[in-house]
């Protein structure tokens, strides 16, 4: 193009040479677009014949530019000043000029109109096509960035609460370079080092911390649920064997046992001189454990018990500390006396002797590689009838009197075997707290990331930090939110665990419950978010999201798998419900719902099912509202539909079958209201205006980003019209594109120790 | 109570021991509770004052009865027959007629209803209350079981179609001895093995079934994707490295490179006597790779090309076989002639020698361990300047000619480079296949261990297969009716590949796209659900899921991260729309589109929108009615948004950064119209009606759980009302509890060698 002369001739016809360059980039010359060029061609008469005839011998589909001709046409236009030229037909005309050698040219009127009117047709965006040949094409994508909108130290003591100097003591610790993260050379290797971080952590005296002081303890059991959190900052494993031994292990003997047994256990489980283990899961029951089938036989004659596995599905399984260093066990077992079987009790079970040698009628097996948590030496655990002293029968809730006789407070059997289950309640407060840990790990990790790499960009501008695009934000700051929601949900179980009242037993089992459901499956997905949203970065185990995913994976199983904790938590749900309603039994309420159901639960009203104003939506009393609506709808027609299929004849069995699925929504809607409730009394309760406005922002987005999940619900009870809904997405994607600015902010005020964190691409500079 | 005087000298008082131990089994006696039985017993003429005031001491909360004692009353029903025996009352009846020694006892007639009355007011079911007592309570949960509707074996050769011969000598192979699985001792240990077991299937042929057959192969790409898919039953590190040697090395050099590449190379690549990788993503550029930065500068001089990192962001990063075995690459770099750049083309570079030395210039690192995939050995390369000559360009699309100049009949740089990557698409069909083929034999072990896995029961009933409860059904069937719909679509996919034609070229680069991620996602979504669905179980390596799920959690970012793959798609089909219009520029399209946007795609009737009737719900046409709905008016609201906000003034840029959520959905509702059309057209051409009905279930599954999963979507567009997604979610249910009859038989369909399933929890009974 540029070496032929008609273009030497007339330097005019350089005004085509960026449309050109634009038509040619994409490869191919569409007819249309043979159409429209042609007709901006014939239309100007300042062109002669020979020279349009040659324009159009540069459009032959079949016979496309040279690649260095091509390059060239770029280069002629780059050697102008573009900064104000607006798009293409300015840019031909700056290059005519030019070339021209003159100051000026004339060209008629109508060209800047027709040439217009054939970029429209093109559907080239006039004001951008010209960004080919710029280098500088700033969008709102590409300028967006972080900011930071409050004080992280005041954010973190915010979180931390009156626990901030623990936790500030043991982040120390596991910052400390002896808690290195390193590669393992085998399974015995990682172990050993777990247990060595162990050892540690109780001669520094967090074993112990829940203990009574004559114990070593501190009598503190809200700080061990804080070391808990915060060793999770580090490694799982770690966090694992220390719950087994001082959680498990030890909380069973304390709970379960009695003053001789304390005095007795205690300490050396405190000092992990007494390495143990908590044997209650059997191959063949782990769930349904009511079922458990280990015997512990009285022997009236010299006042002992005979533990032994009777089946080889009945053997102990999973069980933490076993394979090599559990030298007892709180062992789970159905107590039999005079061949009547008295339900399950515990007893404590000698494994080995303190120079690691089995005891005999013992037999362990190694569960081998797992997932993840591969430092927790998990074995199976056969008895063949191995004897122990009468003592060590667990005797808070049953003993065995002096006659031989079995004496309890408690008549039934199943009813004091849960009653034995619900004093381990701790168990499913500390796993959703340590969970929750591992999802701000990898939170901090992926908004790192997001935040520093780079990927795409406008035509001719800079790459943009991938946290700017809206679906990374989606990806992420929803979970994000969620972390902080959960974090004050987590304080206020505790809470409400450590002032716990024996009326209040049940519904703090079923918050415990809920809340270890979905906090742990909150953890897997979002640790699944951070996986994809590092990409490539995101599978190497050096970035630490393998470690924490598949450390955690198994965290919706343990403790009480999620959908079996779910329906228990609905259960609870459905006697509450007979419980507000004054002891009604649970006929008449049932009949009392349905009657009801027309008019007092529903709420529903033309101005706000449809109403989309911002303030409303982003209403705290709004969200609320929505929520407690969902959750006692939900257990309403769960309820209803239960009563509906008992009427018409099911089997309850069944009728609880069938409805299942409805069940688990029942406890997931009663969480989520709890949770939302709990971050709006935070909100509310914040007096750092910074804070406030940040926590206010997240507790939005938490609402409403919860509300658009279970959109199709709300739709479906007419609570809301599908405006709203729409207006309610809307809104989590500017929550969410707001929130991005203070994403690294509100990670940094989670103060997880950076050598705790240790993934390369989320390295601070220093 | 049994010892009393007054029920030994009134036997007939034995009619209330049932009902009083039902109602201190669960421990608690509420006042309610109390005010019952109290009313009951006032009621009651024939009991006397002294009686009645000690059946009412039996009922003091806080004196209950003695475990024992609570226990021998259990015993005393137990002495009965049972069998016909309904009630609390007919069971207490009977109790005391045999404890009265006579064959028959006067009550009052009234004492019935008096006791029928207190159970519902206490809220007892009567006729299950007696299942305590029991030990044969049978529901429909507890004996519903597996069936089969069909021959596993023509379900199988259906699946595997005309690739029969070929999926049978593979799995002949896989299932070998030599091919068995075994913990590794390190890192290298398992790389050497996964690299002996790639050269065993090289030395069988598979490795250069695809190439021509002077390389030694069978010019059959259909089958290499059929060893592929086949392979992924087994080892996935295997099937990656494979992929990697034959697909990824190999397909380059044939795709890419020219005959006198093919005759130099092919052979030697099938024979896996030449190692080799694709050196293409960079540590700066993954997604984006038009900007990948490593040069390839061309010496006019002596007719060679520089291949340099000039910076440390340029280097190759996760390049497979390269940390140990390769010995070449194809090097995707930019070329410099003179100075200028002329994009993104391929090299074949050395790496090293054949004895494993590294080649001048050249440095490579060890990615190290990855979440999973540890078999193969990805490394990082940088180049120092490393000469390579001129016939080692790959020179299918463009050259330098003799005289040092370049030349390509494709103009545009980015264009070339497009069209390069387009050929390579091949790995976008390979990398699903594979998923699938894990996403298969995951479900084959979670359904498999709920068929055998028992776990809680009815009242005084046995346990029941977790199969048979609806959340476990809800887990599991869905993903197995879609893994039959992805097989058919992912067939449908290859025979358009093979097919192809140069103006299909778009399409299908967007079909694979698209059916990449959607299979990719599905893999991981479905391996999680089977992961907890087993339970501890599924957390042990022993069980498979742990190397399946973490083996292939990367295929949702390599080939192409997911997240920008579905909006490529997306970006084609909005191309594709103005295809569809007759080449009418886009801008036309967006004004047509908004204009009809109210009535051509608004195909809502009250009559369908509201209608549940079952034979509606189940209807194919309805389904995909429904699908192609969706697909078209989301793609129609998006290009309507899109061209609003460029109206307004936004930067085209941002525009598509603001609609990226919606554009991710425009392609997956396009990739879900296409699943489903396949799947039906399959069932349409089944001719055995046993095959054909149990693939109507899936197919109907298919659709109304995707139909369920979007119902917010289409409540919003008020294409259906809630009382329909309500009946859908009800239709879901119910397909799950019949496709579970068939679920074992449909994964036995699958036909995966026992040795390759490889978990004991899943193992066959012989």
């Amino acid at each position: 193009m540029l070496k032929s002369k008609h273009i030497t001739d007339n330097p005019k016809l350089y005004i085509f040479l960026p449309l050109y360059y634009t038509l040619w980039a994409d490869g191919v010359l569409t007819p249309t677009e043979l159409k429209e060029i042609n007709a901006l061609i014939e239309k100007q008469s300042w062109i002669n014949e020979e020279e349009k005839n040659w324009l159009l011998s540069l459009l032959n589909p079949s016979n496309p530019p040279k690649p260095t001709d091509f390059k060239s046409w770029k280069s002629e236009v780059k050697k102008l000043d573009l900064n104000n030229l607006a798009n293409l037909y300015e840019i031909g005309k700056a290059l005519a000029i030019y070339h021209s050698g003159q100051k000026k040219l004339d060209f008629e009127p109508r060209l800047q109109t027709d040439f217009q009117e054939t970029e429209l047709n093109l559907g080239l965006l006039s004001g951008e096509a010209g960004y080919t040949f710029k280098s500088d094409h700033k969008t709102i994508t590409t300028e967006y960035h972080k900011e930071r909108n409050f004080e992280v130290e005041k954010m973190t003591s915010l979180l931390d609460g009156n626990q901030s100097l623990l936790i500030k003591n043991v982040k120390k610790v596991i910052a400390d370079p002896s808690f290195a993260y390193r590669e393992y050379d085998s399974l015995l290797d990682q172990r050993e080092q777990v247990l060595q971080w162990c050892q540690e952590l109780a001669k520094q005296g967090y074993g112990s911390w829940a203990f009574p002081q004559y114990a070593g303890g501190k009598d503190d059991m809200e700080g061990y649920f804080t070391i808990m959190e915060t060793l999770s900052y580090h490694d799982l494993s770690m966090v694992i064997k220390f719950g087994v031994q001082f959680g498990l292990w030890g909380m069973s003997v304390y709970f379960l046992g009695t003053e001789k047994h304390h005095k007795k256990y205690l300490k050396d489980i405190g000092s992990l001189r007494l390495p143990g283990c908590f044997a209650m899961t059997e191959t063949g029951h782990g769930s349904n454990v009511r079922g458990l089938e280990t015997t512990a036989t009285y022997n009236k004659e010299d006042e002992t018990f005979l533990i032994h596995t009777p089946n080889p599905e009945a053997r102990k399984e999973y069980i933490g500390n076993a394979a090599l260093h559990g030298q007892a066990a709180t062992v789970f077992a159905k107590l039999i006396i005079d061949g009547e079987d008295y339900g399950v009790n515990a007893f404590v079970v000698p494994l080995r002797t303190s120079e690691g040698k089995s005891i005999k009628g013992v037999r362990i097996e190694d569960c081998g590689r797992k997932m993840g948590l591969n430092g927790v030496d998990n074995g199976v655990i056969y008895f063949d009838q191995v004897v122990i002293p009468k003592e060590n029968m667990l005797d808070k809730f049953a003993t065995v009197n002096e006659r031989g006789e079995f004496e309890s407070p408690i008549s039934s059997d199943n009813r004091r075997f849960f009653t034995m289950l619900g004093t381990l309640v701790g168990g499913r407060i500390g796993i959703p707290r340590s969970a929750l840990s591992a999802s701000k790990t990898g939170l901090t990790i992926a908004i790192r990331y997001g935040e520093t790499r780079k990927q795409f960009g406008p035509e001719g501008g800079e790459e943009v930090p991938i946290l700017n695009y809206r679906m990374h934000q989606r990806r992420l700051m929803p979970p994000l939110a969620k972390s902080y929601a959960l974090h004050f949900a987590l304080k206020y179980l505790t809470q409400r665990f450590l002032d716990r009242k024996e009326e209040d037993a049940q519904e703090i089992e079923a918050l415990a419950a809920g809340l270890k459901a979905y906090a742990t499956w909150f953890t897997t997905a979002t640790l699944q978010e951070c996986r994809e949203a590092c990409g490539g970065k995101g599978y190497l185990s050096e970035n630490r999201i393998d470690a924490l995913k598949n450390d955690t994976d198994v965290y919706t199983t343990f403790e009480g798998d999620n959908v079996v904790l779910m329906q228990l938590v609905a259960k609870n749900r459905l006697t509450e419900f007979r419980q507000e309603f004054g002891d009604m039994n649970i006929f008449t309420v049932f009949n009392y719902i349905t009657s009801q159901a027309k008019t007092s639960f529903i709420e529903k009203n033309p101005i706000i099912t449809r109403n989309t104003d911002q303030g409303h939506l982003l209403d705290f009393n709004f969200h609320l509202n929505a929520f407690r609506y969902r959750e006692k709808a939900i257990l309403n027609s769960a309820a209803q539909r239960l009563k509906r299929h008992i009427d018409e004849g099911m089997d309850s069995f069944d009728a609880f079958n069938v409805a299942q699925h409805h069940l688990v929504n029942v406890g997931k809607a009663y969480i989520e209201r709890v949770v939302l409730e709990q971050f709006q009394k935070q909100v509310h309760e914040t007096t750092d205006q910074y804070c406030k406005s940040a926590l206010t922002q997240l507790c939005q987005l938490y609402a409403l980003h919860t509300i658009e999940q279970n959109r199709g619900w709300y739709l479906e009870q007419g609570y809301m019209e599908g405006n709203k809904t729409k207006a309610i997405r809307k809104e989590v994607n500017q929550l969410c594109w707001e929130v991005r600015k203070n994403a690294l902010a509100l990670t940094d005020a989670f103060d997880i120790p950076e050598s705790c964190i240790g993934a390369p691409i989320a390295r601070r500079e220093v």
